[in-house]
């Protein structure tokens, strides 16, 4: 990682990324064509369906027990490759609200992370809310309104089908003084959760447009995903576990 | 950039990045071998010299208006390249308090830019002084006690001393589940200073090293720059002016 | 102030607070029964207007060459006391983005000062904006356009106008463990601008409702600013220069 | 509560503040004469102790289930009044990283609160940290690391001690415009924390002083406290549970 000179992180494969982790996941169908827009041709949209999940993770290992939160926006894809096809969430953007992961998981494995200023859960029980803003400038409200916890077999189910975190990033490094790429790889990136507690509700998500001058990098990103159709929303689920993210198992997709 | 699915900006080469920009730079005289730890082989070093740069930008027009401050640490460096020499600032780090120009910074001209937080100057004339943070623990401290203005025949001749700005970056994008790189590259990445007001003074640098856990992935940075022998201040000067970023310019070095 | 056993500050009326001041008021007319809701029965409303003004306040001596940034929403006000009337503004609420500020506001001139987050100016010229959030949700966005500076005569007169910023703060203390004030005061706390640069242009204000939850404490403050109609935009203008306060100066109003 | 022209709270005799709480305090021995120095005449020191509590408080329901940290200097005290004594923690300082609270605080019960910046704990277990700063510039470090927890009778006993939180304010409110006060009271605030779980461990505690320039408000606390004779630890704890506060319960002491 930049700086070199410094000095590296050891190449360590027995090393696993760790941390508790608070999620709060809204899924809604879209239309297929509006959403394809986005998919680059490399790649299958298996459902037309965006996920829009909130994660607040402590006790980080690898960041000497601190914390951060992100916003992962993704869809279910594949990568047909000549081994075979990959199945993985695919994500249209990532905001964090602490630059060092935003580094790593763009330079390493093309995961597309940007900054915004995401709020820890507010928490009066049974509801629960965070919003997520750029200097000021609120684009994204999720609120929550819990059920009762997911009990016996449920949670088993739950545990199963919330295990999977694999992402596919399409890690894009522009030329230098040119127009076109130095580095356009798709990356299969392993991450899981292991879910301890997990709560069905009625999750909303509300977007908010922001001018050019409100946010210059992003403001077409958030304009793309305010305007996708919300057919119907198909889930709303919290849950508290365990992530582990294991960046030596990441490869580059062929 | 990534995302890159959302569509880029146009290449154009008629945009310069403009800004307000507010210098206070301190220059130290250390010793050759300790800092040549810190400069890969490709470069020479011109003088086992440090300059420690607070930049406070503002009225940014890449940023919508926004602003940011960075502190820079720099040597002067030379790249022999095949075409000639090359003579330009390299940095040992930048830290910066935004990430958007951390990410344009490392991914098109390989400038080793990280997160901390930077205070704007607290300015009680003649006294300016700004801290730099992680996570709210300060390791690094700068006091400048400001003199007269520089004026006339002396202006005209800092003025030309802070102009030029170019840097030298080295681009070092990791491989995917693998020690090494998939890139690394040396940048001539060209900016220059216009100068409008300047005044010498007396500048002090205090740093303060930080444990593991209080910076994991920075402490072996600010530990070796705490660690360099000071011989003397060579020069302490605060600037007022613009900067002009010209990032089509820039070339990859051979 | 408290903590009051390390011992205060000397009372020394010699001492004026003095800052660097950017400011950008917007003034509308709106409906007098509207208004007078809000003004205590001891005030006189001699205008149905609202001025909100961002003060971007620097090197302020007595933050040791600190800053902060306010938004003051203000109403012309006149004080029928026995000494005969009192003329000033009546602020109808002060955000602030200091908390040291804030407390000596509230405790020793009962100017009703609340915190949020407020933007430095964004400066894209012509064109300034900043948005005021509390934990990550947008409550105002205040806009303004440029047009040229004001000169001469006219500098001369916006120079008068925009001296005077005398306050009348309500000081309020409750009672302990029982409804009711210990305190409640009428204050006069005198202060000036002496301007610089003056601006005419185009102000927008344009006001969020938050929720309890977003906002638990100052929601109904929000929503009453926001209900008030706006029957037109009086004066728009950006100015710079010096505010001085004068505490010691400060007087309770009979 | 300032300001009161838009309506106040209702005085609820039934109504308690609820957050859950994380607390790490380190007690000290200290020298009685150095402490009685801060400790005004009419209150009586019970023992020459002071204690430092990190207390991260979330789910919070007067603040629509947000959150907050802050940490308390306090010292075991006595009021000798008319109907008896009374004996309780009398805060020397309080330092919080939430506006809302400092105002409450200040205002209904004379707690010193001020404003500071308290990173959440950074938890690598068994290691726990935090660090406490001003506009960048760290003046508290505070470090634990965690035995094993406490359980069984121990516990039961651990619950009984930590459980009175009882506060003495000295509110005091100043005359304006010339010295003295115009409140000057001291209040008992009863509180009380529900511990669940508790761990012994070796708590440390790093005070750093910082300059008129770094902290023009509060340097001169921070250089009291940080010079304060460590004779030995007396006790360090880790403890969570929920704190109530009864602010209806608060009384002027006589």
């Amino acid at each position: 990682m930049m700086p070199a000179h410094f000095g590296g992180d050891i190449f360590d494969t027995s090393y696993q990324a760790r941390q508790k982790a608070t999620t709060l996941a809204v899924t809604f169908e879209t239309d297929r064509a509006e959403l394809e827009r986005y998919i680059p041709e490399e790649l299958e949209l298996r459902a037309p369906e965006v996920q829009v999940a909130l994660n607040q993770l402590t006790e980080i290992n690898w960041l000497g027990g601190g914390k951060y939160n992100l916003v992962l926006v993704s869809v279910p894809a594949r990568f047909n490759g000549k081994k075979g096809p990959v199945d993985a969430a695919y994500p249209l953007v990532i905001w964090e609200n602490r630059t060092a992961p935003i580094l790593t998981g763009r330079e390493q494995t093309g995961v597309p992370k940007i900054f915004a200023d995401i709020e820890d859960l507010h928490i009066y029980r049974p509801h629960y809310a965070t919003s997520v803003s750029y200097e000021g400038n609120t684009f994204l409200s999720m609120q929550f309104e819990a059920g009762g916890p997911i009990t016996g077999k449920d949670l088993e189910r739950a545990k199963l089908q919330l295990r999977p975190l694999d992402l596919i990033g399409w890690r894009y490094i522009p030329k230098v003084g040119a127009p076109g790429a130095d580095l356009s790889q798709f990356i299969h990136f392993p991450q899981w959760m292991e879910v301890e507690m997990a709560y069905t509700g009625k999750g909303t998500l509300q977007w908010t447009e922001l001018s050019v001058m409100q946010n210059p990098r992003q403001h077409h990103i958030i304009r793309a995903l305010a305007s996708l159709t919300v057919k119907k929303i198909v889930q709303s689920v919290l849950a508290e576990g365990e992530v582990i993210l294991d960046t030596t198992q990441a490869r580059v997709l062929e």
